[in-house]
């Protein structure tokens, strides 16, 4: 898969000095995962034409590192104290806390360098892809939403703070992606608008199937520690199985609608679209 | 102080929700600490004339928000586990371990944010300063330091391997600070490589005297825990008082001549390297 062997090459080597950093760093981002969000950001710079596709990859592989870096924290004993990722040992239980610290910083900011180390692309595109990449990830975005997550979500009785944390923790980045992947395509501003829409729905479905999946419980189907919600509000626990499902579905459909409006060829994201949810809800 | 004033205000508010988060990273930053790397920043940028002075402040601000960040991850738990910094409780003494580590890395990514939203500035320039900033920050820079620092220092008996450790923790930030300061200028390449020499001798001037400091043990003047490297290689341990005295006084000779050569009005730079180490060795 072209993400997987762009991210190969663009990781340090495992072999580099200090091994362990790299390897942890390697073994994290390596260990598997949908790529939803790179490719998401590549597909939306091919639904016009595929100007900016090399670029658009470049991103989607920074994206995905700064991804990881969420996914290696939000695991740390300080915070979900998971055992399990992507099917195998959490970063910090196969390395050390410390190591796997270093490692989420070290990916964070290689997502950075990654962008502004981009041959051939525009300085203006560069800083806009990097701003919107840190918008997502700040104390504004997500960020923030796993401090939400850890010492407030407990409180949370009502279906819109759940909401508002979903879109910090997951929507944020999903729409930074499509964006990101716009932007490589100089996209005009309401096409712009309408792929942030539409990575907007689809991260919020997501998301919701995420909180389904966790509820009904199945370890090897998501290798990664199921039933850690259990007691914490989700949308799922507020509004029932039903009305959850139904919300996923609402949400598809209006990405659906979003991209139909604009002349983009929607194709492959619809695609991507049903390969994400097709055995999911 | 121009650097606090600056960082006061590029800080997201205490109250702005998560206010945990967000007073947490005042707090660190706003902590106190001498501002050398931000001060370097902009005296270089001053040193040629001040063109791009407003850039070289808010790009030292960003390096301010890297260093911090970093300084919040050394004292963590499974790393140095400190109690003081800068006079006052650690962050995750005075908060939480998990909203230190996000308070940390709200900073590095604040940082970032800092520089592409730099309004008047060339994007080639910020892409360039970002890129020298990543490389500093990065697994190659001061995450492989703290790597090398927690699992491997302990078994170093040689000069060199702790020359290297030192150049990458403390060297590399100092140097770009320089090097940013100088993008920020426009100055010419000859230039760049001097106000980088001599930022690279600071750095390691600034490095021993820390060792001597902790070797030395003074709580009070410092702020922070010393005696940490007790049993731990250090150039002071390895090579003596004596003679890690002398590199520091060597170095700070070698930035002098350094500066001297070129045709830059240094008088500011050499006022900051007597106002660091006037009361140091």
């Amino acid at each position: 898969m072209e993400v997987n062997e762009s991210l190969d090459r663009l990781l340090p080597e495992a072999a580099m000095h200090p091994s362990s950093l790299h390897r942890a760093m390697r073994y994290s981002i390596l260990a598997g995962g949908k790529r939803i969000r790179p490719v998401m950001c590549i597909l939306v710079s091919e639904a016009s034409g595929g100007v900016g596709r090399d670029f658009a990859v470049r991103a989607g592989c920074a994206i995905e590192c700064v991804h990881t870096a969420s996914l290696i924290l939000d695991d740390l004993p300080s915070m979900d104290d998971a055992e399990l990722r992507r099917g195998r040992k959490t970063t910090h239980r196969e390395f050390s806390e410390a190591t796997a610290i270093l490692a989420s910083i070290g990916l964070l900011n290689l997502g950075y360098a990654i962008i502004t180390q981009s041959q051939d692309t525009d300085p203006e595109v560069k800083v806009q892809a990097l701003d919107v990449l840190c918008e997502a990830v700040g104390s504004k975005g997500m960020i923030a939403g796993q401090e939400i997550d850890l010492h407030e979500r407990h409180g949370f009785s009502e279906v819109s703070p759940i909401e508002n944390l979903n879109w910090l923790k997951t929507g944020a980045l999903f729409v930074a992606s499509a964006q990101i992947g716009a932007l490589a395509a100089g996209l005009n501003p309401s096409s712009v608008d309408a792929v942030k829409d539409f990575a907007k729905h689809v991260g919020l479905a997501f998301q919701t199937a995420d909180d389904l999946i966790d509820h009904s419980g199945d370890i090897d189907a998501i290798g990664k520690d199921v039933g850690q919600d259990e007691g914490v509000p989700t949308l799922v626990s507020l509004s029932g199985d039903d009305a959850a499902r139904l919300s996923c579905e609402e949400n598809l459909a209006l990405a659906h609608d979003t991209l139909r409006k604009t002349d983009l060829d929607s194709a492959g994201l619809l695609a991507l679209v049903d390969s994400i949810f097709g055995s999911k809800i």
